[in-house]
């Protein structure tokens, strides 16, 4: 398999009422996605927010972890929190990307919207990471701005349970596209 | 299909030494599993925590959603919400089960160890959930505590992906989970 990597946007994003805003950092998004991230193999997950003064504050949430105090009272914490990259742009983030990959990975988003930009499936996006490079874009807010379909190469199609809402958190939503993505199924039922 | 239910445990879970604890109800755990709940049709949500003290906390922040302001300006909360139900211990919640479905459902335990109590698949679940109604129970600090092998039917694998890190977040884990049971796969890309 060839190089995982997620980012996460926080501008441009919409409001709930679809303008274009630039979302605050929500602490829980650091800690969660990384979990996810480590978990499923990703290679970096990108923290993506314009504010120096946000990203400064990002840090030392992070750096929390890393200290000796961190590390010895929750390992796994700081493990996980080791594949955030915090930047300031998406090009930022591609040029880190393409560093680690030896390509331009291709970039898929994902949206709770329907028919938003070119498809494809979690099936394709699986086949494609035999051998190619992948990144995941998540939009925080209400979902990556329009403007995203011009840059990433295709969507996912939205997370769909057997009923009509289909409002999930990022956090879950990153959780369950990289289970499905990445996921090994134990077929088996464990031993009594 | 028969109802599937969710319970949130508080107590009796362990730490991260593996001791016996309460844990405090996180805040996110409230609104990232109600929406996840909600999405994958998921009939009931019991978060369950000794303490009246905590759920008259956790009842003020499920109720300011379902006031006027915060049905006019957030919807999709309010309706996710509104699957939680506030319960002191789990016999409680079993109780309002058996009033839901019409019988005992089978309680199927989620643990991040492998080889706790008797095994059974996503895909029984599944299997059993056509006749059947089920309650998938999930632990949070650092999980279950040993005594759940009795009270419970059965346990689901661990969530695994391509790593041996396996420490997701609990709200990451019943997006998953939820995710594998009853979510619906698009297996068409979108259109372009």
């Amino acid at each position: 398999m060839k190089p995982l990597f997620v980012a996460l946007i926080h501008h441009p994003v919409m409001d709930r009422n679809g303008e274009i805003i630039t979302a605050s950092v929500t602490n829980l998004d650091l800690h969660d996605i990384a979990r996810s991230c480590r978990t499923y193999g990703v290679r970096r997950y990108f923290v993506v927010h314009p504010s120096p003064d946000e990203q400064a504050l990002n840090q030392r949430i992070v750096s929390h972890w890393n200290t000796e105090y961190g590390k010895e009272t929750h390992p796994t914490r700081t493990d996980a929190l080791e594949t955030i990259r915090l930047v300031n742009d998406f090009d930022e983030a591609l040029k880190e990307m393409e560093g680690e990959a030896g390509e331009r990975p291709k970039l898929v988003g994902t949206s709770a919207r329907p028919n938003v930009g070119t498809g494809t499936t979690e099936e394709n996006t699986r086949a494609h990471l035999e051998n190619h490079s992948v990144c995941l874009v998540f939009g925080t807010g209400y979902g990556l701005a329009p403007i995203w379909k011009e840059r990433l190469d295709a969507f996912l199609p939205p997370l769909l349970g057997p009923t009509e809402f289909n409002h999930l958190s990022v956090r879950s939503a990153v959780a369950i596209y990289l289970d499905r993505l990445m996921g090994v199924k134990s077929e088996k039922a464990l031993p009594g």
